[in-house]
C-alpha cells in the first residue's frame, strides 16, 4: 500500500465514523429537550412563546455539536490538507 | 490487494456502518419525541396544534442528524472524491 | 484472494450487518411510540383519533430510518458500484 | 482458501449474526408493546376494541423489522448474486 | 484446512451463535410480557378473557422471532445449500 | 491441525457457549415471571387460580427458548452430521 | 499441539465457562424471585402458603437452566464423545 | 508448550475465572434477598419465622449455584481427567 | 509506510474520534440542561429572567468542552507542530 | 520460554483476577446488605435484635463467596499441583 | 519507523483521546449541575443568589478537571519533554 | 525474553490491577453503606448508636475484600514464590 | 525502537489516559455534590452556611483524587526515574 | 527490547492504570456520601454534630482505598524490587 492509499482509507473511515458515532449524542439530546418541551407545553399552555423560543435557541447549540463532527468530515473528505500535500509531492515527482 | 480494492473495501464497510450505526440515535430520539408527544396530547387534547407544530420541528431537526449520515453514506458510494482519483489515476496509465 | 472475492466479502457483511444492527433502534422506538400510544389511549379515549394520526406519522418518520439502513444494504447487494467496476474491468481483461 | 469458500463462509456467518441479533430489538419491541397493552387494558376495559387494533398495527410495523432482517439472510443463503456471480465463473472455467 | 472443513466449522459456529444469542431477546420479551399480564390479572380479574386473548397473540409474535433464528440454525446444520454444493463438487471429481 | 480436530473443537466451543449464554434470557424471564407472580398473589390472592395457571402456561414459553438453545447444543455434540461426515470420510479411507 | 491437547484445551475451557457464566443468569433470577417473596410474605402473611409453593415451583424452573449448564460442562469432562473418539484411534493406532 | 504445559495452563486460568466471575451473580443474588428480608423484617416484625425461613431455603438455592463454580474449580485443579490421561501417557512412555 | 504517511493518518484518525465522541458528552449535557430549563418555566413561569440568565451561563460553561475537542481537532489538522517538523525535515533533505 | 516460567506466569495473573475481580460482588452486595440494614433500624428501631442476627448471618453467606475466590487464589500460590509437578519434574531430571 | 515518528504519533493520538474522552466526565457533570440549579431555582425563586454563588463555585470546580486534561494535551502537543529530547539528540547526530 | 523478567513483568501487571480494580467494588459499597447511614440518622437521630455500630460492623466486613486485594497484591510484589524460586535457580546456576 | 524511544511512548501514553479517564470520576462526582447542594438549599435556605461548609469539605476531599491522577501524569512527564536512569545509562556510555 | 525497558515500561504503565482507573470508585463512592450528607442536613439541621463525624468517618474509610491505589502506585515508580534487582544484576555484570 502506497502513502496515497492508505491516508485515503483513513479519512474515509474517520469520515464515517465521525458523523456516524458523533451525531448519536446530538440525536439523543434532541430526542430529550424535545420530549420535555411537549410535556412542558402540556403543563403550562400559557407559557408557549416562552418555551418555545428556549427550546429553539437550546436545539440551535445541541445541532452546533453535531455540524460541528459534520464539518469535520467534510474536511477530512474535501479539503484534507495531509491529502493534498500528497497529492501535490506525487504530482511534482 | 490492490489500492482500488483498498478503497472500495473502505467505503462499502464505512458507508453500511454510518448509516447503520448513525440511524439509531436518531430513531430512539424521534421514538422518545412521538412518546412525549402522545403522552401530552392524551393530558391536554386542547393544546394539541401547538404540541403537534412543536413535534413536527423538533423531528424534523432530529431526523437532520440522520440525514448527516445517510448522506456521508451516500457521498462514499457514488461520489468519493478518492476512488475518482484513484481512477483517474489508474486510467491515465 | 483476488479483488472480486474481496469485494463480495465486504459487500456480503456490511449488507447484513447494517440491516442487523440498524433494525434495533427503529424496532425499539416504535416499540415505545406504540406502547406510550396504547398508555394514552386507556388514559384519554376520546382523543383516540388525534392519538393515532399522531401515532402513525411517527411510527413513518422512524420505519423511515430503517429503511435508509435497508436501502443501503440492498445498493450494496444488487447495485454496487463498486462491485460492478471490478466485474467490468475483469470483463474487459 | 479459494473463493467460492471464502464467499460461502461469509454469507453463512452473516446470514446468522443478521437474524440472531437483528431479531434481539424486535423481539423486545413487541415485548413492550404487548405489556403496556395489557396494562391499558386492565385500566380501561371499556377500551379494549381500540387497544387491540392499534397494538395489532404496531406489532405489525416492529415485526417488518425483524422480516427485512429474515429476508437479508435468507437473500445471502438462497439468492446470493456474489455466490451465483462465482458459481457461474468457476462452472465457465 | 480444506474448504470442507471450513464451512463445516463456520456452520457449526453461527448455528449456536444464533440460536444462543437470538433466544435471549425473545425470552426476556416474553418474561416481561408474561410479567405484566400477571399484574393486570391481579388488579382486573374480571377482564381475565381479554387480557389472557391478548397475552397469547403476543407471546405467539414474540415467539415468531425465537422461531426464525431456529430456522436458520436448523438450515445451517441440515439444509445449508453451501454444504451441498461442496460436498456435490467432491464427490464429482 | 487436521479436519477432525478442528470440527471437534468448533463442535465442544459452541456446545458450550450456546447453552451457557443462552440460557441467561430464559433464567432471568423466568425470574421476572415468578417475582411479578408472586407479587400478584400477594395482592389479590383470591385470583390464585388463574394467575398460577397464567404463569405456568408463561413458564412453559419462555423454557421454551432455553430448550431450543439445549437442543442444538445435543445436535452438536451427539448428532453433528458434520463430524459424522468427516468420521465416514475418514473410515472409508 | 497434536489433536489430543487441543480438544483436552476445549473441553477445560469451555467446561469452566460454560457453568461460569451460565450461573450467573440463574443466580440473579433465583435472587430476585425470593426477594418478591419475601416482600410478598411481609405484606400478606395469610397467603404464605400460596406463596411459598409457587416460589419453590419457579425456583425449580430457574434451577433447571442452572442444571443444564452444569450437565454440559460434566458431559464435557467426563462423557466427552470427541475425546472418546480420538483416545480410541489414538489406542488403535 | 508441550502438551503438560498447555494442559496445566488451561486449568489454571479456568479455574480461576470460573470461581471468579461464577461467585459474583450468586454474591449479588445473596445481596439482594437478604435486603428484602431486612426490609421486610422491618415492616412486619410479627412474620419473623416465616421470613427467615423462606430466606434460609432461598439462601441454599442460591448458594448452590456458587457451590457448582467452586466445584468445577476443584474438579480442574484436583481431579482433572484430561490431565491424569496425559501423565499417565507420559508415565507410560 | 514513510514517516510524512504515519504522522498523517495519525492526525486524521485522532482529529475525527476526538470531536466524534468529544460531542457526546457536552451534547447530551446541553441537552439535560435544556430538558430541565423548560420543566423549570413551565413550573415558575414568573422566573424566567433569571432561568434563562443562569440557562445561557450554563451552555456556555458545557459548550467550552465541546470547544476544546473542536480545537484539539483543528490544531492537529492545519497546526501540526509534529507534521510541520517533519514536513521541515522533508523539504531541507 | 519454558514450561516453568508458563506456568508461574498463568498462576500469578490468575491469583489477583480472581480476588481482583471476585471481590467485587460480594462487596457490592454486602454494601446493599448493611444498607438496606440501616434503613430497617431507622424504620424499626425495636427490632434491632432480630434484623442484626439476620445481617450477620446474611453477611457470613456473602463473605463465603468472597472467601472461595480468595481460597483459589491462595490454593493458585501457595499449593499449586501443576506447578509441584513441574518443579518434581525438573528436579528428577 | 523512527523515533522521532513514533513519539510524534503517540503525542498526536493521547493528546487527543485525552481531551475527547476527558471532557466527557466534566460535560456531564456540568450538565448535571445546571440542570438542578435550574430546578432549585424555580422552587425557591428567592434563594437566587446563594444558589446562583454556590452553582459557579460548583461548576469552576468541575471545569477545573477538563482544564487539567486540555493542559495535558497542550504539554504534549506543544512542550513535550520527550519530544524535545529526542530533537536535540538527532540535530545534535 | 527470559524467565526472570517474564515472572517480574507479570506480578508488576497484576498487582496494579488487583488493587486499582478491586478497590472499586468496596469503595462503591461503604460510599452506599456510608450514605444510608447519614439518611437513616436524618430520619431517626435518636437510634444513633445502634445505626453507628452497625454501620462501624458493616464497614469492616466490606474493608475486608479491600484488604484481601491489597494482600494479593502485596504478596505479588514482596513475597512472591515463583520469583523467589527463580531466583533461587538463577542464584544457583 | 530503542528503550529510549519505548519508555517514552509508555509515558507519554500513559500520562494522557491517567489524566483523561482519571479525571471523569471526580467529575461526575462532584457534580453530584454540586447538584444535592442545590437542592437542599432550596429546600432548607436557613441552612446555607452548613451546606456550604460541608460541600466546600466534600469537594477537597473528592478533588484529591483528581489530583493523585494529576500528580502521577506530571510525575510521568517530567520526573520519570526509569526516564533518567535510561537517559543516564546513555550519556555515560 | 532489554530486560530493563521491559520492567519499566510495565511499571509506568501499570502505575498509571492503578491511580487512574483506581480513584474512580472512591471519586464516585465520596460523591455519594457527600450528596446525601447534603441532603440529611437540609432535612435534619438538628442533627449535623452527628452527621458530620459520620461523614468524616466514612470519606476517611472510602479515601484509603484510594490511597491504597496510590501506595501500589508509589511503590511500583519509587520502591520497586523487581527494578532493583535488574538495575544491581545490570551493574553486577
Amino acid at each position: 500500500m502506497d502513502s496515497l492509499t492508505i491516508i485515503a482509507v483513513a479519512s474515509i473511515v474517520i469520515a464515517g465514523i465521525t458523523t456516524g458515532f458523533g451525531c448519536m449524542g446530538p440525536a439523543l439530546a434532541e430526542g430529550r429537550a424535545v420530549a420535555t418541551a411537549l410535556t412542558a407545553l402540556s403543563q403550562q399552555p400559557d407559557a408557549s412563546a416562552t418555551i418555545t423560543r428556549t427550546l429553539f435557541v437550546g436545539l440551535a447549540m445541541i445541532e452546533s455539536t453535531a455540524i460541528y463532527c459534520f464539518v469535520v468530515s467534510m474536511i477530512l473528505i474535501f479539503a484534507n490538507p495531509f491529502w493534498n500535500h500528497v497529492i501535490a509531492q506525487t504530482a511534482g515527482k
